[in-house]
């Protein structure tokens, strides 16, 4: 910092004074040798910012933006003032091109950075007191060191009546930008952090979805729904009749917006299909008597709300809540697809083979016609799944194959179906395969219509996630007998 | 503990040896020459709390509430159980001696710190980033590295029905312990931090507090009120009557608790006394008419949220609502007392003297009878302020010294007296001062019963501001000729 | 029920002799001469109920049905009580044959009637009180003597928690059978008294229904909407947009539904045809600018409420709910169809013609094409109304015929028009005449496709009744221009 | 007034010619020989009204307040319209004079009376149609007859916001009034009626008032608590602490105001004295362990709704209420004053020394020191009652009376007693009485510090009932064996 304080000095009274046009670029050449040692103010950041030329935004326009961004900020302004300027950068952003917007994320990561020289003093005040009575103090100043200008700058957005709703459709809009321009990971992971605090568990509230909620909530299930696509009204009506229970997470500041909902039949016995689920005709089960609770749908609502997970306590809620009302529940378990079996197994199909008996692989090529069996032969056969007879061989096969696609599959360590690594994660087991459990076109191309049970056994999800942590996925008898 | 460390030691090490977390283990065995440099684990600190033995709890008991604490955040645990295990150790809490809480503070500070070995990785990463396209993903990297595992923890505590309250409380409890035990300083500064994102004004909601508000939550009225003790419902009514307005913000997860609260008198000008405000005979304004809002006390209410500030947004807040409510309104003011006033009197009324000319002081040494005129005499003769005559030299330095009190005294640069700090901090101006504003026996102790009006000039807010940043207090002119 | 007569009537007067009521028992030894001066008791009358034998339920179950009922009101039951009696008999009668509750409104009509001794003596002493002191209580006293046991019963009946929904319900099956069954009449007429009670305009509530509300509470919008038939829930959310405002009556007792709903439209100008307001792809107005509030569906939902009127006091409260939320509106009228119309014309037609001119039946003819003019051909012609060109003098007749229907025909002096009668009889006049305002097969069937609006002039409102009420139709010049 | 009963007289009855019952202007020309046969018409009323001549308002100030009342229901006028012009009168109301309002009294009950023409023509046709078919219709016809203008007129009072509050508070206020003036009878009969159809038990709401209710609205209990006064907000807090329960009858359309209340208190066993339930200090029970629910305050709070009783139901219901909440629950009673015994005694104690063995009696004469024994000494004695030995003869004496009083004295078939006839009347019993149950001044007055307890037997409250009406009181054995 030491040689260039005059000519900052200059240039930022100049970019927050007067037109800038080319002014800004005539940054110094080159770094320092000792760049990486040397501390980046935020005047630093700046400069490289619009060394680069790539803004959608004029110069004035920039500054005009960082302006506003500034004075959202400015230290004697109350948090309540705060709020109504940071609404002035919100209404601008609504106007904003694309381009524009980007821009904004930009300002907003690069000029909002933690203070490099304040960081570094506090560091070494940390190190320096490790291990005496200055320590705890020592890591306050760390701390606070490394709260970001913009943090302040997000919790001010969320002040305003619908800051929130802003932040975190901003967010959403964000991500799909992350991987081309790395620039941006700063601002999520700062949006993602300040989320996981504000959305934490503590602060939602569990509410039930019914027919005589707002006619303006319940049309979000129709929207977000991600599993089993609501095609209508009376399709709504149906999954919130009086033998169904939908419940949903929601946050104060987002009153009207379920975060995450699940949907819940109560019945007899563990659903195997979900037609009869979905069938608006059938007559309602009397819940009074029902044994069993079906998760047949779980749906997370808010993009801009990735990295902060509901689902695994949306779950144990739910259950504690169905426990209270319907004291002869006994089991809990899902209806849940197969997402990623159809497309895996089109990759693994000849490994898999080879884990067949060669009087299986016989009967295989026989079935289908195709000698010497291969592969494409026996996937082009499947395109048919759903009319296969139940002793067919390759019926056989496809359900040993999803057997192992689920309880053998764990490539990082985890499932590799992502619904299986959310359920096993929460503590649930394999329990059964169904064929035919989805026959829509969605479920063939996903899984050739199979579908899964997860049981939640709520005496031993801590044992099933111990087996999980040990790489091993907990299943049950019929499903580990399937696994070839 | 003297004869248990080892052991407890190696059970606590091996408690912590299954979560991944488990770097810690790993530790250089002997500390490099530089103690700055090597990090502290997890286990260093354990020894060293152990090594000290000043605990309350029998090292078993210790054990036993730190595994109860790791269980809150073990890893594998869904939020909404790691709640249900933060409750079990409330449940301790509340029926522990005070110095058994004390040790559970001291858990919590000590063994749930950042990993310094992950920090200091993070930080290496983060300082050889500095500039490149690496720079955003170092600054998460670092930034995670510094959440503390004491973090998490409290984030469950906050998870249980109760759990918000009893944070709030255990900080409460903890703050006198600050100055003697500077160990708890890093547990105050996490929940100071955790407070200061969960009460963010954005959280907050603003609610009338009226006579049709619940028994149980205006008799918090009753015991919070910090500045005119409320001293009988009739009281209370009085301060909610039709010419009055009473409000506070509340929090979700405190829905019972206003967290700072605001009485408001509708008036025809300034009010110079707090008399008739507290008047519970007196017939209530025309409100339709009311020119004036006077805000005659303002009540923090958790000293658990220390740190936290409210009263800046909760006065705009208010003002804006008052606004829409009575269009006629012109005038914002306070009715504020002097609390440290007659204190500062006692130490620097020689210094003060000094600034009157001899005129002056002749005519007080006259009315005080005492010649040579020394401070103490004067005093001594000002303990019977009430009764001094409108042209009485006395009573005419009084109100000098507390002119320049208010608006010339900024030792920090900050004003002296603790409301004028928080007025003028918001950018409110001295405006008047009023003999026998408060002529209780408190009013009298304070300030020889003076009170100030504060205005809040709503065109004049950031001027203020500016001025007051300058080390400059805004003041009216009539304030202004007074000071000697 | 033939043979049993006797007994039935034994063991039912054994019944209710315990009561106090039991008066009825003395019967006077010998009718006198005229039946009509002898009062008739609920004995006699019983007797004549059983004497014709027509009942559906056997003489046992027709005394258990009458036991349960004289339980409701035995005279040392508590309401509560009386109520849970009741509800015994309402689950008896959901699950009773038509023919069978038939026999129970026969029950209620003539084994509860007033009792005619104590009316008798009543109203001897009310008419030798007349002129004197004694007036008042001989007043009292008639009133009370005519409370027949009926009320109570039926007001028993109010106190479970579907009571309410079940006497309205009962009224709604009652009413059809009405006029073959005359004895019904006196049940009918109760109900009716009560309900216009109960149900009087200081006990209902405006409520704005919206896409806010519960959807189990606007589907009923769809279920009950009489005017313009709501096709989907995609039609349902344009009524309900931005633009739009619905609003009912609701009553404490009946909290789910509306008694009666209005949907209005907020718009520029008075709507000329339905089309653009039922358009679901329309963009919304700019409400702030609205100047107009167009009434375009009123429907009563409660056939069981017969007789008892909402509909004038919805528009005014309406009209002043809009007043207050939108300052600009200047202009309140409706869209209204013509439904007797076209079966009127079809009679009327002859009639009509020998109203015009010479010169406009030549039009006429010649348009038509048939010499000589005959009124079925111009009906037949009219069919294909909607292709008339503007200047088709076949229109201009149909529009003239129109304004005479609504302006001039007043049989029995109110409008012919059962929606004119609402609207004249509230006040408002006839506005204007739209060609081609509803283009529906309904709207053909109704009206050859024309529409009309009333305004509602609120400086004219009583004025308009005046008129009304002295025979005359308030209308528009234009209407009166083109009435032939 | 005097000059002027003419041109009034012509005034009003001309503004009475317009609306349509405008039929009593055809009066009979000659009155017939039986003034009882001849129908007096309004017009004869007013005149004779005015004949009186002691208004205190002037003629034209009467004619005015008439013109206002009869526009309220002016035919052509819509219930919102006629409400709003029942406020006007009310405005007026508020403002007058106590002797202005008892004019307006007069007017509301001698000029809107049935219309004794119609009423007569209606009586015919109903006797002419008794036993045929018409009987039904001409029920109707006569009951329509006899709904006068008056009942119309009040029904619009009830509309506009204030309405029913005002309505109740004018009965209130007329209620001394009638024994003096007995004309106003049939307006106090008619406001009965009214509310005893309005505030029926089916359109009450049950309500639990807590410490967590409005502080204006438990304000209320303190006003209205006529058992056993309140005495102070700690008093209040008391008695509604966790182990106490206080429900309310509530009305829509006075819904901040309890229209009866209960005080319970839940114990382990039939309280026999009043003062630990009012015992600030006392700790609460463990209200999941009590067995007993003692209801030990009912007060009624609306003076205007005299003879519309709620009690029963206010028991019933919040016994159903107790069990739900605590299934625990098994005893039911009352902790109830004697209010009437001490002036009773007063009268009946030589009668009641009667019943006593001359042993008994020489006791008493003992004890007392006054031989030979006479009822003035005796209560004299009694005078200091709470002093009295357990072994006394005195105390055994008023016991003894006291048994008797309670399960004894019948005048009209009815317990003599007030609080004895509501809960007797309920179908409860008399269990016990207490010795120094109430030791306040009040419960000495009315009793000599006796209290008395109602047990509510759930299963036997019918057969109670039935024993009561046969003239018997049911009693436990211990109060049989009391009797002298």
């Amino acid at each position: 910092m030491k040689n260039a304080p005059d000519w900052i000095a200059r240039s930022v009274s100049r970019l927050r004074s007067a037109p800038p046009d080319a002014a800004d670029k005539t940054v110094p050449p080159a770094a320092s040798a000792k760049a990486a040692a040397a501390p980046r103010t935020t005047h630093d950041r700046l400069q490289a910012t619009l060394r680069r030329g790539q803004e959608a935004l004029s110069p004035r326009a920039l500054r005009r933006v960082l302006t506003d961004l500034q004075a959202v900020i400015q230290p004697r302004t109350s948090e309540l003032e705060g709020g109504r300027r940071a609404q002035v950068v919100a209404d601008w952003y609504a106007q904003a091109q694309p381009a524009e917007r980007h821009d904004l994320w930009l300002l907003m990561c690069e000029q909002f950075a933690p203070d490099a020289t304040r960081f570094q003093s506090a560091r070494q005040r940390y190190e320096a007191a490790a291990g005496t009575e200055e320590e705890g103090q020592a890591e306050i100043t760390l701390r606070r060191a490394l709260v970001s200008p913009r943090t302040r700058l997000l919790q001010r957005f969320a002040v305003f009546p619908e800051g929130m709703r802003f932040l975190v459709d901003l967010r959403a809009e964000l991500l799909p930008h992350l991987k081309s321009d790395k620039r941006l990971l700063a601002l999520d992971a700062e949006l993602e952090h300040l989320f996981s605090t504000w959305f934490d568990v503590a602060f939602l509230e569990l509410r039930r979805l019914s027919w005589d909620s707002p006619a303006s909530l319940i049309e979000k299930l129709i929207k977000y729904e991600a599993v089993h696509d609501i095609r209508s009204w009376a399709d709504l009506k149906n999954r919130l009749d009086s033998d169904r229970r939908c419940y949903g997470f929601f946050h104060p500041r987002l009153p009207n917006e379920p975060l995450i909902f699940v949907e819940v039949a109560l019945v007899d016995s563990i659903s195997s299909s979900i037609t009869p689920l979905l069938d608006e005709a059938a007559a309602p089960t009397d819940i009074s008597r029902a044994s069993t609770a079906i998760f047949y749908s779980i749906s997370n609502t808010q993009t801009g709300l990735r990295g902060v997970s509901f689902g695994d306590s949306l779950i144990k809620h739910v259950v504690e809540t169905l426990c209270a009302e319907f004291p002869r529940l006994r089991t809990f378990a899902t209806l849940s697809p197969i997402p990623g079996f159809r497309a895996w197994l089109g990759k693994n199909a000849p490994a898999m083979l080879n884990r067949f008996s060669d009087k299986q692989r016989a009967e295989l090529a026989r079935e289908v016609g195709a000698e010497p069996l291969q592969a494409p032969a026996l996937l082009a056969a499947a395109d048919k799944a759903l009319a296969l007879e139940p002793k067919s061989a390759l019926r056989q096969w496809l359900l040993q194959c999803a057997a192992h696609y689920l309880a053998r599959e764990l490539p990082d360590g985890k499932p590799i179906d992502p619904v299986a690594r959310f359920h096993l994660g929460n503590g649930a087991r394999v329990e059964r395969l169904n064929w035919a459990g989805d026959p829509s076109s969605k479920g063939q191309k996903q899984s050739y219509g199979l579908m899964v049970n997860y049981l939640y056994d709520l005496k031993r999800i801590d044992k099933h996630r111990s087996l999980l942590a040990q790489g091993k996925v907990p299943a049950s008898k019929d499903i580990e007998s399937l696994c070839p």
